[in-house]
């Protein structure tokens, strides 16, 4: 008897009718697992396409470059942010398990076994798309989590900073692995934390656009202006750059002054320009007719 | 006779005098590499500040979980884009050069030995922080690359998307591992590639802005005051993240018509506001004071 798992396979414009049989995969103890039922269906159509498909599926699972003991290593990214969340290990079945439910599922060295992340905090990793290196041995699940990835809590598992640890081992502080949009980010939130406490001396400038709202319109709508021009005056790309990082800034501090993170506008803008979100985009004014 | 690694350390608000004695990691057949001379001085000042700053090291490199051939997974991303770069594997070694030259190196498991990203090609990826996962057994190099990573010449190494080989597995497109900002950043530039093409039907409205500067410096400075008028009228949080997918999609478009990237709007960003840009910050007039 064979199962399939059809489940994630119809955003990959394969149709319901196009199962895969993966006998060898759920053929083992994980079977049992009522975690992973949403991911495997009864295949109640055995074409000739479901062959093809088993082959195709085959041929990519067969293409990995498993180690000595059958794994690949996989990393975790969060599609909007681009912050990698946890990396594990896939072995086979792993990597089946991921293609067919689009969780992110790892194989536990220490438990010997398959484990999707979420199956018992509930913050899967919805994984979007999956990418092969040049070696073919190293996985990237690209995806969205539903809550923090770290057993602690943490939005991601890497929030050790090395440096930080020369430089006070004793006081190992929890700071993020952030990238250069999100550490700024984090730095406007900080300030305006630090607005309720008493203020000595002149406020810095972000601290004065957090405190008043005309302000921080004036310069956004100005900041917007220069940029324009830039292009109208056909300036330098310099200038370009450097009103485009003015108007960035202005506009993630009203964000920031408003409680919203710029990831939200990134999953907006996903699901306006990528396949997914074609239902949400037709259900909006066609503003972005790409 | 003892080598220190001053080099990298000196951004970590260490002083140049405090040097690290690690005869252990450069004893080794390594040490004869030109490519690495650069990270590696010899240190003149044998004080109580040394073996401090030797232990702090040697705590760190102790605190990580070394796997059964000692060895770590090793992650290089881009700090402004987020991409991931490339993976490999670290050892003590190949982690304490990375601390002191800020230049990510891993360890060889085909050649048993280190290697610096960068020695042949001169594509070095200047490490900006290192991060531990909760485990301490994955490791991410926070860095900037200095050019394409992948030997093949790509920006990265991930660029074989699984779901796009089952859909086609003969003809294996290259597309690289791209988060939400790049995507639509790669969409809007096919767009303007387009461009040049004949049009058939009516263009796109991306392609109309492409074409049309008016139209375009129109659209980003009435986006701009929609964003500003949801906090002057204190709409809901969805108007505001809307009004800034918009915002930031029609500014996305004059970069792709100037043919700019929005990692340089980044890069200007943390010149502007992380410790390493103060230097870049105090030329310019203080508009940033954080």
């Amino acid at each position: 008897m064979a199962f399939a798992l059809i489940h994630g396979l119809q955003s990959l414009q394969i149709t319901s009718q196009e199962c895969i049989f993966m006998s060898r995969s759920f053929h083992t103890q994980n079977d049992t697992s009522n975690n992973r039922c949403y991911a495997i269906k009864a295949c109640i159509n055995n074409s000739g396409e479901d062959s093809h498909l088993e082959s195709k599926l085959n041929l990519v699972l067969d293409s990995v470059k498993w180690d000595e003991k059958g794994l690949a290593v996989a990393i975790a990214q969060n599609v909007d942010s681009g912050a990698i969340l946890m990396q594990g290990f896939a072995n086979r079945d792993a990597l089946a398990t991921t293609i067919s439910s689009k969780k992110a599922t790892f194989y536990s060295r220490s438990r010997s076994t398959l484990w999707t992340k979420g199956e018992t905090s509930l913050n899967f990793i919805n994984v979007l798309d999956i990418f092969l290196d040049c070696d073919r041995d190293s996985i990237i699940y690209l995806g969205k989590p539903d809550g923090p990835t770290c057993h602690t809590g943490s939005e991601t598992c890497y929030y050790t900073s090395i440096f930080d640890s020369l430089k006070e081992p004793q006081v190992e502080k929890s700071k993020l692995a952030l990238t250069t949009l999100y550490s700024l980010e984090s730095t406007l939130a900080q300030r305006k934390e630090e607005l309720s406490a008493s203020q000595q001396g002149k406020p810095s400038w972000t601290k004065r656009l957090l405190l008043d709202d005309k302000l921080l319109c004036k310069k956004i709508r100005e900041e917007a202006d220069e940029l324009c021009r830039t292009l109208e005056e056909n300036e330098d790309d310099s200038r370009t750059l450097s009103e485009m990082a003015d108007v960035l800034y202005h506009e993630m501090v009203l964000l920031i002054r408003r409680g919203l993170r710029f990831e939200d506008v990134l999953e907006i803008l996903r699901f306006r320009f990528t396949q997914s979100g074609i239902e949400e985009k037709n259900s909006r004014k066609a503003k972005f007719v790409k």
